[in-house]
């Protein structure tokens, strides 16, 4: 086998992960209820089948001979590396390890639903143990398999780098120190400074469903989203999904809730122009897909954060707002601006603002790191996050599991290493947002009037076109000028919560 | 690889399947233009895979070691006859007969959607005899592969294989013979008696598109469809789709033709029924699967013609629609099931009546036969149509090819062999309702109460649940003690349409 041979297989499994992404929406949008074990059974057999794809023994050979081809163009040896990374992530694992993560995350996301509803930590305790028993195994054969090739310093490290390569304690560490060492302070001035106001005015009554799906749908069309290629619909939990050709979105609306639900459809469109804005020429290869999580994200919180929250943003979407809902002071673009930027700590993550939101994750990404690292135990963890929120948030959660470590998705399904993403996708989007306006320097104005082309040109030009063509620190640096810090995120705290002008 | 390998290789062709149906399904129902070019390539893909999976040569020595295996249960080994058939078929045509058969029709299949639009039959006559050349060649490599072991007596049969096994030219030429003997002189009589009565009343106005929706709810609800395991949704062409545990019903809605809905529903709800009665012991292997399409097309059948325009079920009917309508004259029992039975000869096959529509089958199975077994050529196509449909329904299509000879996809498509199905669908269906109602003398007045069960267990019983346990002759033979013929259909129209009794 040759790389052409391998561009073949690749491309084989781009369509099997065309299918896979659209029987996931349908799941999530249409599927009937009675229907679900049936496609929980496809969806197996697809992924088995992929590994099968990958696993290949004729793959080595492949790579072997690909690797000493030296006609490759430069996009090709980059995607010959996209190639090995994926390959290799298939193979580090024993298949045995593969399904007892499968079994023992189906198992524990099953009983946390039950258990959350229920507050009931001592039932859960065993099953999360469980699970993170298994991510220390499969970090440990990670990193016996690749810890030297792509710099694993520790197996956490190994974790990290499924969802967002390029990223690691090393990286990590420093960033959130500051963040952590800052935060907290800065917090307590923005209280202080938002109780000394009013409230902002909410919308005066209820907004109907309809209403907001109209107004969507507008402002997705004002983000660039093309309703040809692509698709809005309502779940329970918002999305981004389907193929950089079909892009589909969903939100949830809540009549009594207009910020959360326009924001979301914000969010969810900036996923949905990095993937439609990918690569055409290198459609169906690895390196024509995004780049991990910490990108991924820095998409759609540059839509929903930098952009969506913007004054100038606001001001140019407040009479969408009162042509499409009626007229209400509430949608006047002052009153507006504040209600987006209303900074209040709480115990859900999800829920946050974003300037509470890193310490969320912080608390997350320092257990999540102690107990791959082996200085904490799962039985140490209520306590540990009751200090955390204390200690980062000023907020008490002794005895309340179910908005405490209990509250999320992504441990009991055996998403250990993803959290960090969350928030370094909002520390690139900061700085991304920053060299956009130091290098179109009347851009604001351009926002204002709602007219977004060049920013998404910007955008397409230094993240989107580039797939997974540079690395993670090289697309920094030539989107940014300098690797990813924290500064620009802190900056743009201060500029915006506590109107300190900052260089 | 013994018998259990080879349930493992076909569970997994199963998985391929659901996910080859959804996205069949979202294609047609929800997929954005501009997402077509994207999920053409990612079905094609997983078509040749699934091929390479039933063309790997370790199959051979299974089906060879399997097929000395006495320990397999009856169903096993009835599922080892399906899969050495679905193995054979996708075996027996050389792979670049294959490719050529997809590129001539979805060549000739592109074009014909313009000629036909400019009744351009000059410019389409080339592709279509392309179309019909690779088809005998496609016939003649099944004829040889697998003539001698399923009984082909000529290349023709070997088409009407792939769509509805069990069945051949043996078998249907003395029943469509009965069918175009008959049916012109019935023909006459019917519509002499229509014209001498009063035409009967259309709706009053325009049905809204929402009213006839939520009516084909509740009828597809009488019908025992299961919501929680299935969804109606609206396209441009109704059909069935998706898989036994979770049913995908479409529909089109016109605010001036209610009839056309009302039956279009009834007909997909049938096809629907039988696929979620499938036996779910044997989910995932080709013995649980569904006949070919002649037994699909009685059971749409059954359902609509049987059963739907039945003036019992009518009258339990018009309730529903007065309720859910608004009351209007039109919607009294008597006037409804004379809408319902109008016969009028016309050019179009989809848009005829029960008593005319055999005989546009008839020719379409009659020319295409002599295409294939060389006793005319496309270019005698024509000539051959305008004499057929002014024999069997009086009518002239001279110059009208539109009309005519192009009005169908199936051929442009390479659909040759399929057409018989649909009338071979009608006569089982009449003979199964009159098997039915021979074991259940008293069924009239449960369908009038719209109480259906007993309907649908019958059907259960000797259809839904027997997969493709029995071959087709036996099917009928077990349900109606006798096998396949023209008389209970024949009968049908005379006591339906002349009001005659006959035993």
């Amino acid at each position: 086998m040759t790389y052409a041979a391998l561009e073949k297989t690749f491309y084989r499994l781009a369509q099997l992960g065309h299918l896979s992404a659209m029987a996931s929406w349908d799941q999530h949008v249409m599927m009937p209820p009675k229907g679900n074990e049936a496609r929980s059974r496809a969806m197996a057999e697809l992924s088995v089948l992929s590994t099968e794809i990958l696993q290949d023994p004729s793959l080595e050979e492949a790579f072997e001979e690909a690797s000493e081809d030296t006609e490759l163009e430069p996009w090709q040896v980059a995607n010959l590396q996209q190639m090995r990374r994926r390959w290799q992530s298939a193979t580090a694992v024993p298949k045995e390890l593969v399904e007892a993560e499968s079994l023992a995350a189906s198992r524990c996301e099953h009983a946390w639903r039950t258990h959350r509803a229920d507050n009931d930590w001592a039932s859960f305790e065993p099953k999360l143990a469980e699970v993170f028993k298994i991510q220390n195994d499969i970090a440990g054969a990670l990193m016996d398999a690749l810890g030297a090739e792509r710099g694993f310093k520790n197996p956490y490290d190994a974790l990290i780098d499924r969802y967002d390569p390029g990223s690691s304690t090393q990286t990590i560490d420093p960033i959130f120190g500051k963040l952590a060492d800052e935060l907290p302070g800065l917090l307590q001035r923005i209280t202080e400074r938002q109780n000394r106001e009013t409230s902002p005015l909410a919308p005066s009554g209820p907004i109907a469903v309809e209403k907001q799906d109209r107004l969507s749908r507008r402002i997705m069309e004002l983000l660039g989203f093309d309703f040809e290629a692509g698709r809005l619909d309502v779940t329970a939990h918002p999305f981004s999904g389907g193929v950089t050709e079909d892009s589909r979105v969903t939100t949830r609306y809540d009549e009594n809730n207009l910020v959360e639900g326009l924001m979301a459809i914000i969010h969810e469109t900036g996923h949905a122009r990095y993937e439609t804005g990918l690569p055409r020429d290198w459609l169906y290869q690895p390196v024509g897909r995004s780049m991990g999580m910490g990108v991924h994200e820095s998409q759609s919180l540059f839509f929903e954060m930098q952009l969506g929250r913007s004054k100038e943003f606001v001001r140019g979407l407040a009479p969408h707002l009162s042509e499409m809902l009626g007229s209400d002071s509430c949608f006047e673009a002052e009153n507006l601006h504040r209600l987006y930027t209303k900074v209040e700590p709480g115990l859900i993550r999800v829920n946050a603002d974003e300037v509470t939101y890193p310490m969320h994750v912080i608390l997350r990404y320092e257990i999540e790191r102690d107990l791959i690292l082996g200085s904490m135990t799962v039985a140490d963890l209520p306590e540990r996050w009751n200090q955390g929120m204390k200690s980062y948030l000023g907020l008490d959660t002794h005895g309340n599991y179910k908005d405490g470590p209990m509250q999320d998705i992504h441990w009991p399904s055996g998403a250990v290493g993803y959290f960090p993403s969350y928030t370094l996708g909002a520390l690139n989007a900061a700085q991304l947002f920053a060299a956009m306006r130091r290098q179109l320097p009347d851009i604001m104005n351009d926002i204002e009037a709602m007219k977004l082309e060049r920013v998404f040109s910007w955008l397409s030009e230094h993240i989107w076109s580039k797939g997974s063509y540079l690395s993670y620190s090289e697309l920094m640096i030539e989107a940014t000028g300098e690797p990813l810090s924290s500064d620009y995120f802190l900056n743009h705290v201060r500029q915006r919560y506590l109107s300190e002008e900052v260089s």
